[in-house]
């Protein structure tokens, strides 16, 4: 059964495995979660990285943080166990569980508004937040020794506006997908199966990739109008994302070998702002042009930037690796509009996700940067912000946050 | 210049265009809206009907709701002209004047974000609320005598949980594509080009089409996991638009003719309360099956709905037309999910969106019943709303709302 894409859903009765899992609680053993199939655009959820990292950036996402609500290490541990097995089913592109073919006096296991629709590249990718490991001064699970230095709290940035409510969370769960429907599916059937263990405390739509790992495609372009993932690591270039942005057992915490930090910023874009300011001052923002994406002083959008061309509070000069004793992110952002506020402006902006091997050298450090002197700064505000530690891919068998837990 | 795609747009100075445009507040003459293109996925814009209606329905949604915020008739005529000139161009996948290429010192006329995207079969369907006719008692545009009756302000159902500040507006625009990235494009530059005379009042993302208009194609889920739109109006029966779409001039308001009256709601859904109840609670809902989506009593999903073998409380049976005297409409709604609330409650449901000749004879009659019946009622809340009359669609050389203000 666990090999039934959703497509083929329609022909499988459902009673086995819904028997087998005690109604709409069910754990599924993880041994039942099975190898992907290759076809239909499903990637794969086992291996020593979690993908969504160094995966080629799918059109949408869904982004939750969520509260544990439980003392108890063993729910816990069940439950991460459960979401592996699920995460291994959706990811496939089959429901988790019986959909709509289960028990009629039980809740169907899967939500359903995915079936029918392909796996659409979803990728699930799991991070653990510092205060899953000590909260207000507790141990909450025993874990507080295994916190990872390169896990510190973000400092305080200058201009910094965060929520609290769009802020924070023990662990949490990025969903990509080139449809919004297998995300959004995705997140809502693992705080279903999470319920009693976890809470959601925020979440994030994301419409629009804002950064390319792709260099040979067309990149997108952020809400200023602007391409944005020119200069980014790319997702197949293996010696920068193990220099840059995979965790090595040997950096301090062994259980995050393979694993990566994520840091998140939601940051409202001042777009009316923007929209009426020349288009001189747009580029001298970033110091590339708004057409082509050239750096100033050169001709095209990959040509190496001419540092001391760009102006000297521009973003890219600021930003750039040269300017940072040779610091690489992976940028892995999105777009989101999220109607408007009070006062008839959109509440749009850039959803910022990067990932890397210490953000204590690496995001903190840009940001620090940025935060004092980017010109960008009079259009944007950040005002959400996470920092998580993923840890490696769950191997087969095993589940997410294993070797944490272990 | 107006010929070139997006797509090709840098091999295009902009100068001239830029030129003739005042900076960022330019009026693009409507003469100089010209065809779409045939290729690329562009919907034709002008023609006796307004696009986004019967056309098939595209992936993705944003919906606004403008307040005017001037007194001044002409500046709304104007912008009206204004938009239509940069509807013609966003459709046809051109950004509205310069982008990226005109003059530095100027704003450019279009925010940019689209640049390098195709046209997505994006439309923008334009409707006029009550409210623009008439205002606490003031007849702020010399419009009040040409209200039409059909546009009467809707009643209050029971269960109505009205928000004001995602309710009502004097115009709304609906617009869709395939690319969500192409549809806020489309919005934002709407209301850049509207600035002093219209501010977004709310609006509103949809992320996952929940009601085709297309039969012979796979019918969508909504978030309660079962298709939506199975017994839909048609987008190429003729005969059904034309007798339950459409308006006539001869209806009552002549300058309704081939226009339509859109309903909207947004209709809060209890995922957390539904996921938890029977598969069988489920189907009785709305008497029809979760997977295939047969009626109760037949077997395929298009088999005729035997009414009395379904719930009398079941929501198919109470908004079938056999149960309402031939009342039918045309939906056309989105699933939404706009993060959480402080519950930890996914803020998700349906935004519907219903066309028609008459909301007194059509919206306003089923939602009366069900609102008073349907076993629904119990996992949804209505908590915005919205009723607008949505002009013929604009001739060539003409404008939005052109048959009104004449
Ligand atoms: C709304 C916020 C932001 C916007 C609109 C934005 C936009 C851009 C754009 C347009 C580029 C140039 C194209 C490219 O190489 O990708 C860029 C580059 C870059 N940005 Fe940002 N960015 C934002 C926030 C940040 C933040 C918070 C950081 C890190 C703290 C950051 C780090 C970088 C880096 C490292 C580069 C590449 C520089 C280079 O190697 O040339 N950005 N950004
Ligand atoms: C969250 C709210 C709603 C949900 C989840 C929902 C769901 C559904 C579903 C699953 C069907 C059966 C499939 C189909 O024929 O499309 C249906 C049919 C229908 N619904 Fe709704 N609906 C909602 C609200 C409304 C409202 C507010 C109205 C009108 C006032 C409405 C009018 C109809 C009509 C006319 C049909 C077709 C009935 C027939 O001809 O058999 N629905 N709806």
């Amino acid at each position: 059964m666990t090999e039934v894409s959703r497509r083929r859903l329609f022909a499988y009765s459902g009673a086995s495995l819904a028997a087998g899992a005690a109604a709409g609680a069910g754990l599924v053993s993880v041994a039942q979660a099975v190898e992907q199939p290759a076809d239909d655009g499903a990637v794969p959820f086992f291996g020593a990285h979690q993908s969504g990292i160094a995966t080629p950036v799918q059109d949408r996402l869904h982004f939750a943080a969520f509260d544990v609500v439980t003392d108890d290490r063993d729910r816990l541990i069940r439950m991460l166990k459960e979401w592996t097995a699920a995460g291994a089913a959706l990811t496939g592109g089959r429901p988790y569980g019986s959909a709509a073919g289960g028990l009629p006096e039980s809740p169907p296991d899967d939500t359903g508004e995915a079936l029918g629709l392909p796996p659409a590249r979803l990728t699930l990718t799991v991070g653990f937040g510092p205060t899953l490991f000590e909260k207000d001064g507790k141990d909450r699970f025993g874990l507080k020794a295994r916190r990872p230095a390169a896990l510190a709290d973000l400092p305080h940035f200058p201009g910094d506006a965060l929520e609290p409510d769009r802020s924070g969370g023990d662990i949490c769960v990025q969903a990509c997908a080139d449809d919004p429907q297998v995300a959004v599916h995705a997140i809502r059937n693992l705080a279903r199966i999470g319920f009693g263990v976890v809470a959601v405390r925020w979440s994030q739509l994301g419409f629009g990739k804002t950064s390319s790992t792709t260099p040979d495609q067309q990149t997108p372009r952020n809400m200023f109008g602007f391409k944005d993932g020119t200069r980014n690591i790319s997702g197949d270039d293996g010696k920068a994302l193990d220099q840059h942005v995979w965790a090595s057992a040997k950096d301090g915490a062994p259980w995050m070998g393979g694993g990566s930090y994520v840091v998140v910023r939601r940051i409202r874009m001042h777009i009316e702002t923007w929209d009426r300011t020349s288009l001189k001052e747009q580029q001298d923002t970033f110091g590339r042009t708004k057409g082509e994406g050239n750096p100033y002083g050169a001709e095209h959008e990959h040509d190496p930037v001419p540092l001391a061309k760009l102006p000297a509070d521009s973003h890219v000069r600021l930003a750039h690796p040269d300017s940072n004793g040779g610091v690489r992110i992976l940028r892995r952002g999105y777009s989101f509009t999220d109607g408007s506020d009070g006062l008839g402006r959109l509440d749009a902006g850039l959803f910022f996700i990067a990932y890397q091997r210490d953000p204590r050298k690496q995001f903190v450090a840009l940001q620090n940067r940025l935060a004092g002197s980017d010109h960008m700064n009079q259009y944007v505000q950040h005002v959400g912000s996470g920092v998580f530690a993923c840890p490696p891919g769950p191997r087969k068998g095993g589940y997410w946050g294993e070797t944490l837990f272990a």
